[in-house]
């Protein structure tokens, strides 16, 4: 088992997907340990840290890499399978932020009001437990919600020569904000350029569904990710694979735009493993899917789009890659 | 107990709400044993019978009601329990419709395609193992989905002398089509008639999230309703509410204002009945709601908000009402 | 020439479309001399009259009518030429509504935000010189802008039983505030109950594209309208016709999606004038089409799409009717 | 006068906004007469090139540039003066795209229809006497158009390190496709790096509002753009200023959001001209205003929101640089 450690010192992290040279070189079957920063670069650590006085727009949300994969090309797929994602830390931030998030007046939802008041709330994290601690800022009132850790950002350098920040989700991944990416799940990434040149980034110790005021319990994680990569085999936009079920993802606005998008992808991928023609397989989602909602509060919308794998006869996705990964992590984990 | 049991005629069947007199009235706590068609009034019943031919717009997704409910007046509240849902026969119907749903080009997403196929698929329904049966058209493909059976359309006259079709959700209720809507639920409904005139149909066999296809599993049902009068106390959106969770609905388009509509009204539900202000009520939503989606194929879109009551400490919603209906429809299926 | 003269009480006007009974029957060929009453039904008078405290939902934006038509049956369409319309005050009235325009949250754009300050403004209209005064409120800042009298409001029953508040443009017409409804224009409606049932209403002095802040110069209107039938030919979408230009309306959300239904109209109301195939129909209207925006604020919003007759040969559009109701209005006008 | 002339080889060509080197340094006042190659890159010649045959992704859309202004700087505006927009063909292509374009699926409004038909229209382009004509591929029909030349992409580096494709429009402009950017206009671009890194492509021969099909008349062009630097004032989004009327642009989806920006901008910054509080230059540009559609078929879409300066009392915009560039261009022309 190859093992490798990276902690990155903050002149390392990264502010976009693109336009960045790799921080190192992987094989194919690395076990990565990683340490990610949480999205205000580790700045707002009280309640009295307003992001918009701590944090320098564009050096927000940033991850840790790029990681060159050796062998990888455009028109391949990295896969990425997260063996386990641990808050780093024993609290947790969050905070509004002017004009951003569901429920305010944006830079693009242009309105005549003024932003919302910023306000940060601290979370204490207690990881035997399983719990972080909700502390109202204007009453007594607390409550211990589940930790659920997950990475908000993940994704490779985009296609066409862009260079996106990482708070842009979009095709290439990047910041897609689903709670669905979790310890577990195998990630798919389609190739652009040379290397993939992989980043992942914004660990949350839990979120809700559409980080709805922008932010959620943003915090720094020690992650442990197996690289591997599928010869020849393009995938059009992020996908997941857990034990029991196949996701795909889309990133557009409006809403509905990324709704059809993760939609339209698992119908297209579930006819090609089923071998149902398109519209089998459009009445079959229809009625088995899931659409679990990733953000509506990012530069793109991003829905996750799901199904059961026990609804689904035929072979496993990518020549049942996920498995072998699974158990590549347990033998980490395992080994530790 | 007072028991009233309804099934209508075919003649007796309501396609608007709004605009119809009640077809019966009932006292606030009665248990109404209804009977619901499906959306397409029964005349689907093979898959050689294309909805666009055999059934005749408008008259699509009727609906049983509506009641008027002795005491309701604008600024009331309706609340509807729902004890049992149970198919009312052995099969479900679902088909794709010219330019309807959410892979196509609608009457209002225009485009220059011609229409998808339109075509129907059968569904076995086998109670007792509480499974329904996908099979393909085009292959052999059989497979088994578990039955959660929901009404699709719940609602009231509409405000302002509105009459809306059966088909369209907004804030009176209507073709909300989520999978939240099972048995065990309470459903709120502001008052904006006297009477109410509540009236309930689309029942589903089962439904994937969004409803991507424009169709579920469309079934007749019998089902149980508590009807209740909550005095004084308006209610801006449908809400529900089961043993663990409150949910606040929102219908719009585009997608993220329905996403918005529901988050507001669970915020702002929540910080009354939590006692936080708005902001930190906001903050908690984020991170402990989620956001079940709807449909996103109808005229408007519907996503529901919802958090765990474990989350919420405080009063119980509308003092109570749902544990207190909840016993009386426990008392009324152990008295069958 | 068949000339009646129709001025309602408060009593008369009407909220909805649908659901009224009408106000008269008109023979096709009748020229009618009505008065419309403004959108605040005439109760804003002063700047001191905010529209939330003198107005009471749903009581606003009443029109005149309904009308029904004599013959005229579903399948059928409408032609309301419009001869003049001219200012009925010599001033007009505007204003800002809570939770209402293109840059506020609004109830379906639903956020935390308070809202914006409710402010009126009065504007003098000097219908000699065409004008109209505006006045800044904080400031001595007045400019004179053109008169361009329109009205926001034009419509008839809609299908499917349903009734519709003013407020609303969709199909069958309704609030669609596009300032092309000037004098000199056709309007063709698709008829969808005996009779049509058609009216009239929300006079502005003039509108700026997209009616931003929600209103515009709110005025009376003396409007005078030719009313014609044509049997036995539908009308999908409101469609308006100058002595130069076709265009057809598309109301829907988003905004895109009513700029689709009125581009996807005009083109295959074009390629059936043309003789044109689809495509070739799409790449004209493509380079030679415009785009008016009507409004940004509504319950729906409204897109115009508009070509030049000079740039499309063929057969005159609705057999011509359009030159012969100009020569009627006319023949009108100087008999005054 | 500085008078610099610069045609790109094919090899030199731009497909991005940022990630470019400059092609040349320029002194604020240069006056650069450049050529722009179409937006196939001079692939399509003939009806019978199809753009998906013989162009390659990403080479879609290439621009003139960039190029360094000297002294700009992150905070600084540029000001870019269109003396003239000229043909440089006596002809210009258009076309249908797969998925590409508003009245078909897309890549992001993903649907299950296979794409429209791939068809290409020729037109021949009468320079002397002003018009295009159209020529039916199906049919005999042949109209003519009058030319109206225009660029539909100009632009900077973006900020934050991106770099974006040429065919996306976003607050540092590029692909806006508004007929608005005419021969006579100036645009103002905020600065975002060091140079400003400008660049000019995409010419059309005329276009629609909306360029729904996907693709104008498209033609290379001999254009002469007078350069000039505003220091230490930032412009948020491109603004544009002819003799008559300042403009705001918005790039966004939904398309209401695009239409959000531009109103907000144009409210805001006539507010800063006119001494006009906000709300009171609310209302004024509620009812003075424009809204010219630009695009509804690119990655973002694009609204022009637009004011007659007649209507607005006050300072000139940008210290009456459009004035002085306007003096020079025509000092400029009557020199050849």
């Amino acid at each position: 088992m190859n093992v490798v450690a990276y902690r990155p010192t903050p002149e390392e992290y990264s502010y976009t997907f693109g336009g960045r040279a790799p921080v190192a070189k992987v094989r194919p079957g690395t076990v990565l340990e990683l340490f990610t920063e949480d999205c205000f670069a580790g700045r707002v650590r009280t309640v009295d840290d307003l992001p918009s006085v701590v944090c320098e727009f564009p050096f927000l949300n940033p991850v840790t890499g790029p990681f060159h994969v050796e062998g990888a090309e455009p028109g391949d797929t990295l896969a990425l399978h997260f063996v386990s994602i641990t808050p780093a830390r024993d609290w947790a931030m969050s905070s509004t932020f002017p004009h951003f998030g569901a429920l305010t007046a944006t830079h693009t939802t242009a309105m005549l009001h003024p932003p919302l008041e910023e306000r940060v709330w601290r979370y204490d994290l207690d990881l035997a437990r399983g719990v972080a601690v909700y502390q109202a800022r204007n009453s007594d009132y607390r409550v211990e919600l589940p930790l659920d850790p997950m990475h908000g950002t993940v994704g490779v350098a985009p296609a066409a020569g862009e260079v996106k920040m990482t708070i842009t989700p979009d095709a290439h991944g990047g910041n897609m904000d689903t709670p669905e990416l979790r310890a577990g799940v195998t990630v798919y990434l389609g190739v652009n350029v040379e290397g993939g040149l992989f980043a992942i980034g914004d660990g949350h110790g839990r979120q809700g569904h559409g980080e709805v005021c922008g932010t959620a319990l943003e915090t720094a994680m020690n992650t442990v990710v197996v690289v591997e990569l599928i010869k020849g085999v393009a995938t059009p936009w992020p996908r997941m694979e857990d034990d029991l079920h196949l996701m795909s993802t889309g990133s557009a606005r409006p809403l509905e735009d990324a709704y059809r998008v993760s939609q339209h992808d698992l119908v297209t991928w579930t006819s090609s493993l089923t071998g149902l023609d398109t519209l089998d397989a459009y009445q079959l989602i229809s009625q088995a899917g899931e659409a679990p909602v990733g953000n509506v509060c990012d530069t793109n919308y991003t829905m996750v789009a799901k199904v059961a794998k026990s609804h689904l006869l035929g072979p496993d996705a990518y020549d049942a890659v996920h498995a072998r990964l699974r158990a590549l992590g347990a033998e980490y984990l395992s080994s530790r």
